[in-house]
């Protein structure tokens, strides 16, 4: 066993963890989730469920290195699944000598590490993609990224229980995980090579502790794959079981999901061509990424001020995978004609759970690090926006435009804040845009003045009318599996045959049945989904909605 | 010991290998290089001396994957030793416990690997870089990089067999290695750490054999260390001794060769804030890179063509380090608006040496990729240049700026070739050009008509005259150490006081001694050190040379 293995830093109750000051969101009530205490401010992105939410930006920077659980973001594919530590069990099987069923009595008496890892979603930044051309996703914001402190048994260590073999295999081998959430497509799963699993440098665990806490409910409950270095997608949680194969994971997640495909691809060709199974195309580790946190969206600065203060700090995270270095992170004032030199630190050097690891031979740096730079305030007039960009320990830097692709990853181009002038009655001020904002929130210099009215208007199929008009009293009826009616910008569809064959699953749409589910429907469908819908529909929402009962 | 280390190939006399159609180059005569047979076709980078040089693109590319080793390119520091197999010894010392001395036939008697490399210089398409402002470095096209079968025993066996205390170590440790080309600030060497010598995956090996013959003389015979995925810099020529250490290479060449600094910084500002020891600046694995090899530079297609011929291939190379697989490759016809998907190969997987040695869980990619795509001949009617950019593994890829560093290292901003228009007589030609051509040699959209001459005259000194005047007869009677003149850019420089601090070292100004170094000078010469031959300067060359008796 590794020796370099730590002692707990803080001892953990079997319970899953309540805050006190994180209850039961009214958003929650009525859904599958109705039992998980989520932070109110947690910004939502694909309606009211599945969870997947991101904290906003200001507020997940003020936290600083470590990002309390109740703000780290969130990707739920489907509703929580409801686990006990008592009953849960992970089982070990496939090319092993041993196969093993463990409690988590069993997991946690194991040796452990416990050190902090950025985690991040193959999606952050999506929106900005979604603002060129609409992806398959959903709009991910700049703040799908977050650092805990994770605690769990080394995956080697189980597998080594398992009697799998070790050291070099000549023929490839994979750990395949399972969790617990049941999907419309089954359960996720997906998987990674055996060697990187059991080469203890990578630093793999199963972690059943997030910042000296059992895992919250969102985080995977009480167990999920820890994989620094790469991305959130292949870090399953719930999970059930582990499967050592000479083949990747079956799951339809595993292929249908976190992959970059060539901008010339849309699903209906990438499916045709089966381009899904490329596995050149696959995302494991993630690519070199930064974002402009300070300005803020929305933040002004008087001129007058000018005159008392003399320079503004511009900050910022960055990150990178596989270990790699942060190495330099660069702003630019003049549209990238010159790069100034950020201070940049890494504070997982300074994080006692690392200082208690000793000096690694080649460190491994498994989370984010900031950077900060003081400008004179002057250097704003004629200023059109700052720009970031950093630099990997293999030199290699952010790209400075966005490449569009199908499912909206791994967005990485320059991160962009516009500086504009704006006027308060006498006064005035510079004024910083974001090129988006999360979700379905306004406002960002990417964005069109009423994007999504207008996109909906350009499908034709939607322009269609019957004549027939529903109240949303008689809509709210129509709200089971057997008699399931929805409204869309006040057209009412029948999707009673269409639940069944929902690529999302029935939930998503049940949950919703009877009511106006256009924030959710435009948060995550394509415009293809879009014209789809006219097969479903029945009539238009009555202008003037009649008193409810 | 490794099981998959191969049987060789073919056997290896103990004989450097002498090229029949390589011989003893003029250029070579004078100069202590005066022994090693050369390609006339190799493009000299540093005048005569230090052989530094590259193929011409379109002859390394006719060669395939596997370079010929007379076609290789070269980085010397200084003059090749002249070593012999018989008495050349490797010592191994420092931190191990059974220090060593190995003679060449005790390292051929230990298991071997042998496999294809692509070795990249850390400068290619580093005159890229100096046409924006000269850097620190000579003129490298985007030739500094070639393929060879390399074998040799691996560096893990030889650290063992000293008894280097194996697995993890709490301290970092590091291989220094040096060499034997006593160069003017000491011996050149470098550094790895530990961990990555010991971790057979990657493949360090002491390599004897080049393309089934032993090393030839410019590329370390004979012993060099081999760092697949690595920059060229870091495996060390001509090796002699690898000495375990807590501190890395204190080698000069460690430190202030191989380091991309941020833009901002000039030699004088470097060596002032110390910034070569910064560990964030060192370069080790390579970046991402791609470059356009057909069309090549100066290039014509017929427009009457137009009407037989409907499409043209563009062809390429690409590569990245660290193992990582180039795993896509797109040329863009309009300036990045649209990027179109080139055909991939990665002739390694192929390879009889890789296939020998079985299915890797983690496939390392040792070696270029190549790319092609065919487009329809109309296509480049309206387009003014195309531009290539490759991705890696982890969904990095090339920026699409160059960005200017001192060194003028790792340049890998997209490759870009001007498509024009010319006439001759009544046809019409499109034509290629290349942003550069090596060297001094002329030509490339991003050169200035006379860049050097116009570079001269900025420098207010050389300008100065005395109204003396010497013949270049007078001048070649001034050639010895203890009597130095030179002539660069029609001016007489008396460099006798100068040859014992010329950074260059001593050789590198003797062997021209009495010439006109215009060419030599100019290749490797920033305008600062252009400047300071006005302390040396004593006159003018006479307008109308005298003839030579």
């Amino acid at each position: 066993m590794d020796t370099s293995i730590e002692q707990s830093l803080i001892t953990l109750t079997t319970n899953p963890p309540i805050h006190n000051s994180v209850g039961i969101d009214s958003r929650d009530v009525g859904t599958p989730d109705n039992w998980i205490p989520r932070h109110p401010e947690m910004i939502r992105l694909t309606g009211k469920h599945p969870f997947n939410a991101e904290a906003p930006l200001s507020l997940l920077m003020e936290q600083g290195f470590i990002t309390p659980n109740s703000l780290h973001y969130v990707r739920n594919h489907g509703p929580v699944p409801k686990l006990k530590w008592e009953t849960h069990r992970l089982t070990v099987d496939g090319l092993v000598s041993k196969p093993l069923t463990l409690s988590m009595d069993n997991i946690e008496s194991l040796p452990y590490k416990e050190f902090p890892v950025t985690l991040c979603c193959a999606g952050n930044r999506r929106k900005e993609q979604n603002m060129i051309k609409q992806t398959k996703g959903f709009n991910w914001g700049a703040a799908a990224t977050s650092c805990a402190i994770w605690k769990g048994v080394p995956l080697s260590h189980i597998l080594k229980l398992a009697g799998v073999e070790d050291g070099t295999h000549n023929k490839p081998r994979y750990v395949c995980f399972a969790g617990c959430d049941k999907l419309p497509n089954g359960y996720y799963g997906t998987s990674i090579p055996l060697e990187w699993a059991m080469n203890d440098a990578n630093d793999v665990i199963l972690a059943y502790g997030m910042n000296g806490e059992r895992l919250p409910p969102d985080h995977g409950y009480p167990l999920r794959a820890l994989i620094p270095g790469c991305i959130g997608g292949r870090m399953v949680k719930w999970l059930s079981s582990i499967t050592v194969s000479d083949k990747e994971s079956d799951s339809y997640y595993h292929y249908y999901d976190n992959r970059v495909l060539p901008p010339e691809y849309d699903m209906e060709r990438a499916t045709k061509e089966k381009i899904w199974y490329n596995p050149d195309y696959i995302i494991n580790k993630l690519n070199i990424n930064s974002a402009i946190t300070t300005p803020a969206h929305n933040e002004q600065i008087s001129l007058s001020s000018f005159v008392s203060t003399k320079e503004y700090t511009i900050k910022g995270y960055a990150y990178t995978g596989g270990g790699h270095k942060v190495t330099r992170v660069e702003i630019s004032l003049d549209g990238g004609k010159k790069w100034l030199l950020a201070n940049l630190t890494q504070p997982e050097l300074e994080h006692p759970a690392v200082l208690n690891r000793g000096i690694n031979p080649i460190p491994r740096f498994w989370c984010w690090s900031f950077w900060s730079i003081s400008v004179p305030l002057y250097s704003f007039i004629r200023c059109e926006e700052i720009a970031v960009r950093a630099w990997d320990a293999s030199h290699n830097t952010q790209p400075q435009e966005p490449t569009w692709n199908v499912m909206g990853m791994m967005n990485n181009c320059h991160f962009r804040v516009k500086v504009n002038t704006v006027s308060q009655g006498k006064e005035f001020f510079l004024a910083f845009q974001h090129p988006t904002q999360p979700g379905n929130n306004p406002g960002g210099w990417m964005v069109k003045p009423e994007p999504l009215p207008l996109k909906t208007a350009m499908v034709t199929g939607l322009s269609t009318t019957n004549n027939k008009k529903y109240s949303i009293n008689q809509v709210e009826k129509h709200n089971a599996e057997g008699d399931c009616w929805i409204i869309i910008d006040k057209k009412v569809y029948d999707c009673t045959k269409f639940l069944k064959v929902h690529p999302g699953g029935i939930d998503a749409i049940l949950i919703n049945a009877g009511k106006d589910v256009t924030d959710e429907f435009n948060a995550i469908h394509s415009n293809r989904a879009r014209s789809k819908l006219t097969n479903f529909y029945i009539g238009d929402l009555s202008e003037i909605p009649q008193a409810k009962i």
